[in-house]
């Protein structure tokens, strides 16, 4: 029964609305005795906060992080570490024209059939305001692992798609977060940013997809059957608002190869040459690098007229005022990242388990 | 903690090993007062059974369900359903050949370095043979949900893709049960019959993708934020063998569209013409009819040559024995059903909690 | 792995420490549609508030409840309902003192053993104060339940013992809260009154047993085989601090008669006339009231003079200072109950899915 | 959601009816590379088994266990332990005339309100027979925590009580296994012999109190604050069939007792003279022997005439035939053992997580 708790072990509770009081978590089963650094956290929150750049919505948070608990004279206790962070610039009364209206793409009459009311103030629970909690936990999470280094990078904005990278370029530090797209190359950065700027201009946005790549995984880790590793990062990825689907290794284009092509074997001095499987052997950690695509659709709120339908089934033509990103991509990889981390850390500490 | 149990509120426990004494399951959380349909179950089972048409692997298994417990007159009592499938054709013999040696593309190093030991017969509890216990579950599952109508499809067969099907075609009745290969149309499997006949000759495999399509699914099912309609059925579908991928509704596709060519928009009468969405919006059932598509690897069990790994690091040139399907999509079929069975027929009974 | 979340289906997390920031939870899978009275939630914090008598801790704190996310307009939304209330007058001076010290009766030692790390100040995580919490995530579950009715009052003190109650006494609306000590009688009640103030005047504290009653809860609440409505009462009473021990109905008492006094037979027109079952029937509510006692140790907070071993395994001689209940048992009244409407809150929504 | 899964990490699913075709469990979280001791899962059986002296049921079992998976050569593999034991002597001709009868003292009417629906046939899934399957699972989770010792005794049986234990006899290697009551001493189990014999004669039933001693649980095992050792004990106890209630080290009694005697304190050596806590420190293992105590009420079923509620509301008067153990706790001395040992192999996984 998950719901709003991501994690068997190491469990992360999120709780908070886009325009209520505060977005916080309580990260459950982290061991004592870690000492942590906040000043990292409050960077990985910063890399996805609003306002960063003129690709993302002009909405101002300061996304400060209060800590609550769990932590004494900087380490870790072994108690819930709990946190904050407060809503500032939340302008509800953007949000009064679309009460009883269901915004084309969104939450909105789905929660309402669930729940039989919704909190209409910016997507309420639904928002993607939510996942800064996500990169909180994500960010303390991977303090847990330091072997671990996950990097994510957008592939791909609307039709454009960056050529495949070299996994020893993408982890040679550049980390992507010298262009505002978080893309690995500047000239593709550069390309991108003119199709966000110009679907912004039309009042309109753009999908792409995340790729990512993770070294210092060992073998092992993910359970059998029900929940691999590809599994609970599927799961994961999922869970992050705007995605369509993910693909592990060689992905979808893999089903079009025969065994003999798709099957890693090892060279003479026992290395694998390939990774089509991604780094994952039945859904578990092989030793490889792991590898995995996210495909995000273009965000729903759009300025355009669109019609929509209104509690009382009425349909009416809508043209939704506020702020919002154009191309959510930049912004979801750290999210994508967090998540990531989160699934690695506690599939580690499970991990301690299963062996005598 | 999921591990070998899948489901929130509706719990399938699975058990068993390729060739140990039987493979099976406990279904916990299923209600009282259900008069079952046993046979519905044995049909299910037989779908997926191995040794079905020339496409598939001549192991020979009965796969006759013994129910254990939970079922009293024919109907299910709320106590836990517990069900047997034996094996019989389990020639371990087979398997002594690669005691040491770690097949590619398969569990057998993951496995190893997770638990220090590893059951080699057949894959031992990674194998496929594993899946008959979620149709067995997802069969069960079904009768919970009648107003609930699953279809999956053979959609593609390596690089053999059909055409684009319209949704009332699907649900005509047809259920590709026509045909070996599980597709819809009749000139499609002839085709897709030819190229894994093809595979097989050449001791080679064949990977592909399954469509799925469900109607009857009211909006409100599926829980934010983490456990999401979408990211649950990501889970199961990345829980099954041999998988590689999951999308929905417009899925990577989608992600190069523009937002207000995927939204979808009513109709002055309120009803939606597009379905990008896939029936999910924020990842809860919207109404519409759901949508998303599994991608499967090539079966990694080839009968040609390839090097491999020995548990001492030396690399052998290994050539494999045994019976394998040259494709498992059509046997796949069921699984993909049984496993979005399980998922909504837990969400099913989690909604009657969610509004008073 | 519950740690520091309690339920299944309505599941409250809760985090903080006795001096840090703040007490908090996160109480998830509360149904939305729900107009609360947060007023009763205060004022259940506030029977629970230490400094109420002169029987309790002279520490000041407001308690006020902070709500942070989960409610729109006065009615639960479906999201997890957060609330914090800060710590205000923690001195955290007064414990430099114990940092080394394992203090008898405490948490100390085996937190230390745990975790590696302990928070020493007020014991930290293991402080009754946590015990707010439950208060809230309690009154708010007693909003989903409204016709059940539970009533939890101190039976002894110390060697007092109360004589045995009238069901139809107890219900007859008197709570118990005319009194400090929070048991039914006022002749009791200053007896007890009198044992408390002279073992704080003696720097010792006292035990007792805090016996509860519920009214309203249908026959079938409670689940076979693990999660006995008994077996989960059990579990939520032990998690409560300084308690010892749990019996149902006849208890302990009951294990001495025989089968044909124990079992409670209808009469002629099918009443029950006993209730040694105490309402539970193979651990699942028969419709009956619910019996239940909980014994609590004497406080270990005391202000003689003891022995305690040091982290280095030194033995001193220890005088605590600080603030303490000389006997917890009245404010520990609320917390009974709180646990007992959050176990029942939480069965009533999981029958939901039991019968079709 | 535990229902009938016991458990966190190492978790225990049961399944299976008095009269059904086999009562059995999947134990799952069970570590790979453990050499497992199959006929020391026997022998626990054995213990349990009906029909082994003159003071339990006559029902004959042979109560054989069946491995279905999870065991390669003698070793668990990591993957689920998955076992039956048939049902031989389930004569359900005997249950006929209870059919429309709920049985004073019996789950009967709690089960058709849960359910809609009963399997009247020897209590169904609320007999005690499903016990056996805690044994099983008791007796593999023993061979995980070898340091472990638990050592279970009936300390009363009816109003006849053992005058109390000394720590080192009860360890002294004795086991209670040489009396048919397993009790410590012989002279005490003569008499509680003469008791039951009595009570059979006179169709009659008797209750009484199991004492556990459990040596070799280092500090630091149990979890705060809803999922401590003593919250998951009680939990465990409370899920056997006929229990009324659970007390930790000074348990009810030690609610009379002031802080000051109440308290553990070291001598001038470091050493716990006392142990009132009984080994818990805030419900957390303290590293002293873990103490606790379990009441049961007389079984219900007795062969005296009693009136007792029909489906319809009528009282008939019922005079129970078959066959039934006159007083459980000889047989209910494994089972408390079993619940034990899967509590502390549990928490000694959880406790590999909760240091770095």
């Amino acid at each position: 029964m998950n719901m709003n708790t991501f994690g068997a072990h190491l469990r992360l509770t999120s709780f908070g609305e886009s325009h209520g009081v505060a977005l916080g978590g309580v990260l459950d089963g982290y061991p004592g005795g870690v000492a942590l650094d906040l000043d990292r956290v409050q960077r990985a929150v910063n890399r996805r906060r609003p306002g960063q750049s003129n690709l993302t919505t002009p909405r101002k948070e300061a996304d400060e992080v209060e800590w609550l608990s769990g932590i004494f004279e900087g380490v870790s206790t072994g108690a819930p570490i709990a946190f904050l962070v407060r809503n500032q610039d939340a302008r509800s009364r953007d949000y009064a024209q679309i009460k009883d209206i269901y915004r084309p793409g969104h939450a909105d009459e789905a929660y309402d059939a669930k729940y039989g009311i919704r909190d209409y103030r910016g997507g309420g629970r639904s928002s993607a305001r939510e996942t800064v909690v996500r990169v909180i936990g994500g960010a303390l999470a991977a303090q847990l692992i330091p072997e671990v280094h996950v990097q994510s990078l957008v592939a791909s904005v609307g039709t454009y798609r960056c050529e495949e990278w070299n996994e020893d370029e993408v982890f040679r530090g550049l980390g992507g977060d010298e262009n505002s797209v978080r893309t690995l190359r500047a000239e593709d950065a550069l390309k991108m940013e003119a199709l966000i700027a110009q679907a912004r201009e039309e009042g309109d946005s753009l999908g792409g997809e995340i790729s990512t790549l993770v070294r210092g995984v060992p073998a092992g880790w993910g359970e059998p059957i029900y929940d691999k590793l590809t599994a609970r990062l599927a799961s994961a990825m999922m869970s992050i608002n705007a995605t369509k689907g993910v693909e592990f290794g060689s992905g979808f284009a893999g089903a079009q190869l025969r065994g003999s092509q798709h099957n890693d074997q090892p060279d003479a001095s026992g290395r694998y040459t390939t990774n089509h499987a991604g780094g994952f052997s039945a859904g578990i950690s092989n030793g490889q690098t792991l590898q995995f695509n996210v495909a995000f659709k273009p965000v729903s709120t759009i300025s355009q007229r669109q019609n929509a339908r209104k509690r009382s089934g009425e349909v009416v033509s809508l043209e939704v005022e506020g702020r919002h990103d154009p191309c959510v991509l930049p912004r979801a990889v750290p999210v994508v990242e967090a998540m990531t981390y989160l699934v690695l850390a506690d599939f580690s500490l499970i991990q301690k388990t299963r062996r005598i």
